[in-house]
């Protein structure tokens, strides 16, 4: 339902919203979030086109997101690698269906509204403050993380 | 969310289940889905692969189901074409992980899971028996298609 390259930006995007506000490089993204750096160069380039992060260049830069991760949904990152597709008349052209989906594609439509509602309610504060269990891209469970002082999106073995 | 392959074969479904027990040609399921010829013996092939539909040769053959519109589910033929995804475990392999999904992925398997519940749910037969509004590849209201006694997939001008 979602392709690998819609997996690789929400990694990215979890593992710069792991170290806001700081920079990360293409580097530690690729450590981090075990994705090849060709193919991550062009999901963060997306990325950066569709204004979710921005990239600097010279010491000190790297890439940053725009958004403060609790502004900054699932929705959004979803939508500018790959929109989730509403249908909004009937895709075969009907003219008498028009705006009044046939039931065939009303449901299609309602499986896409609850994806696109449930991502639009999820910030990337609410992936990383999950106060049990296990952390995104990270091996070490998130108080041990803490307890050792270290970045959780670096301990990926 | 959905490609536009998934879009076919889930119209060329509903053509079948409207027919059956009748079957169709390539011909008569290419003009009443509005689908390319090509591309449709291509999804056609495909359900036949997987046991949604066989094909006959000769007088009197075509394309029929296998099973009855109320036995065969929407996540059957979707699943079909393009497996809805369910995610088990880690992406990432993190031995930490393993089947306890970080909230990233957590999210996108409820995603999936919804999804595949709706579809689950859902019969050919649910799709062509809706009491009121339009009608799956038909520009005539069901009712209307009734009473002037014709193939309601037939009429898509």
């Amino acid at each position: 339902m979602f392709s690998q390259t819609v997996e690789y930006a929400l990694r990215a995007v979890v593992c710069l919203a792991d170290r806001a506000p700081s920079a990360c490089t293409t580097d530690e993204i690729s450590v981090a979030t075990k994705v090849p750096k060709p193919y991550l160069s062009k999901v963060l380039q997306t990325l950066v086109r569709h204004k979710i992060a921005r990239s600097q260049r010279g010491i000190g830069g790297g890439i940053t997101l725009i958004k403060t991760p609790d502004q900054l949904t699932l929705f959004e990152i979803v939508n500018a690698i790959e929109p989730i597709a509403r249908i909004e008349t009937c895709p075969l052209g009907l003219k008498s269906h028009g705006k009044q989906l046939c039931p065939l594609h009303k449901r299609l439509d309602e499986a896409a509204a609850v994806v696109q509602k449930s991502f639009e309610e999820t910030t990337l504060s609410d992936l990383l403050s999950a106060p049990k269990g296990v952390y995104p891209l990270c091996e070490s469970p998130k108080s041990a993380v803490i307890a050792e002082g270290v970045q959780p999106a670096k301990k990926t073995d």
